[in-house]
């Protein structure tokens, strides 16, 4: 007799946490629903949509058994990639994937990111949680998400408008957000986590996962002050991979950066190349707004501005370290 | 020296992919744009959301390196799950999740999915591709997708109108779908997938891999001649599982099954016992709709009714094998 649980998978499990996610959705169909009579309102309604993984950050936050943070972490990082489009996030559909599916765990990252959902007023339309043994590692699981927002076609932010002499203007990360986490957990090991002479005023472990910082309050707020030509939210790729998807060709934004939080020098430190720091990490600036020049908001760190151009120009930002 | 090449995780290869995914894209901004003017037209519109996976089906086409399929097995997959809540599908988003992050086969799986879309007038609005050598086992790789459609809110099925005497009529399947390979891949090895003896007319990879059937078109028709109480897509949990998600409480529906296909005769054979294979598979049939009486459409099979519960009766769907 060969069953499905010969093949590792258990359909019980699997049973138990769909019907603990229907609890948090309020129904177990096909779809979720998301009644939006507001778009009745929109001339001119556009969708705007992302879809995100947080990385390994979930194999930290397992190891030291940390959950809660990781339905923040997707929740804002997704909410993040639409908001610099200006758009009002509406619902949000999580994945999540296991080797060996452990109900309490699965419950834990369902009521974390319907907790996350909850803050921000986004439906939590659905969610997918699969058993996997072949396709993952032993004790491994895996966290995506996706979110769908609204904005009106003329209210869509998205860098055109960008010119030469606006302003670069950042608000702070709170740590790595969500990203670099396989290398972070090449550098430091085990050991390291709770170690509270590495970083100043908090364990390792505290700086790594403090949940990704969700910007969408101070985007509403600057765009209701107007004069907003782009946002980029720095992930993967750091300042100078997202701030060049908004930056218009024949322009150049000259990026003057703070000092370096203590998590980076520590990673040179460790051997970290610079490159490869500026390459992966926010450096501490997790949104960057272009404005018009003369309007700084309060609460915003000046970070530079644009200029036209010119031969011999690498790339579409230029990046200057203030160490 | 530590570069995120130490964790395993190439940027290189990353980048190259977002480059190919921005080209099918149209764009590289942090989300994607779907201008959906149509909403103005609705008077209270419903967003319908899902998100899925198609679990290890794609072992099997790597394995026997068709990755062709994909992208129809996990598009259609999802929009079956909306278009039986009577929803227009709008916009997709994709998660592919490796291992080890191969060019080549993100590429096709990409192209795959973006060509599913464009067949049926959907927007693929963004996608994240990954690599985690920690969390995936060697070779492997991960698909997912999130779907959203937009319904009128009168016009949204859910089966609460489902009531006695009601017809159920049904859609074949084309095969497992995308519903336990990990089960199918236990019983069957790699000598098997080539061999034409096992199942009559086709190979038993041929008869594996076949993409999930998209019943869009046929719901769409169904709906339009009205009578339509509820639609039943039917996937892991089996005809029971999926049609007992939409059969309100206090009726029963009643389900004759048509001749069970050659390959589940071919797994009884090989072991997997019948509660088994009714709870895991769709044994034929991909799709079921409750109608009111006389109201059978062409090229649907009638399937049996529905009727008040009684005392005894264990669950809201009975399945009587007709074999």
């Amino acid at each position: 007799m060969v069953r499905y649980l010969d093949a590792g998978v258990r359909l019980d499990a699997a049973e138990a946490i769909s019907a603990h996610a229907a609890g948090r959705l309020g129904r177990a169909l096909f779809g979720g629903f998301v009644s939006v009579p507001a778009l009745c309102t929109y001339r001119s309604p556009v969708l705007v949509a992302s879809m995100d993984g947080i990385g390994t950050k979930v194999r930290l936050a397992a190891h030291l058994d940390r959950l809660e943070g990781l339905g923040q972490d997707i929740v804002h990082h997704c909410v993040n990639d639409i908001a610099v489009h200006g758009a009002q996030p509406l619902l949000f559909l999580d994945y999540l994937a296991f080797h060996t599916l452990v109900p309490a765990t699965a419950m834990r990252l369902i009521d974390s990111i319907a907790a996350a959902c909850r803050t921000l007023g986004i439906e939590l339309a659905g969610g997918e949680t699969a058993e996997m043994p072949q396709v993952y590692s032993p004790g491994e699981f895996d966290v995506a998400g996706a979110i769908v927002g609204v904005a009106e076609e003329e209210a869509v932010v998205d860098g055109r408008t960008i010119s030469s002499g606006d302003r670069l203007i950042g608000l702070a990360a709170v740590g790595p957000h969500t990203n670099g986490f396989s290398l972070l957990q090449t550098v430091f090991g085990p050991d390291d986590y709770d170690r509270t002479d590495l970083l100043p005023g908090q364990s390792l472990g505290d700086a790594l996962l403090a949940p990704h910082r969700c910007y969408l309050h101070e985007i509403e707020a600057l765009l209701a002050g107007g004069s907003v030509h782009g946002l980029a939210h720095i992930t993967g790729g750091g300042i100078a991979g997202n701030l060049a998807r908004i930056v218009p060709a024949g322009l150049v934004a000259e990026v003057s950066l703070p000092s370096m939080p203590a998590l980076y020098r520590l990673l040179a430190a460790r051997g970290v190349p610079g490159d490869e720091l500026y390459r992966v990490f926010n450096l501490g600036i997790g949104l960057i707004a272009v404005c018009a020049a003369g309007s700084v908001a309060a609460g915003w760190v000046p970070l530079g501005f644009v200029r036209p151009a010119e031969a011999g120009d690498e790339g579409r930002v230029m990046l200057h370290d203030c160490d």
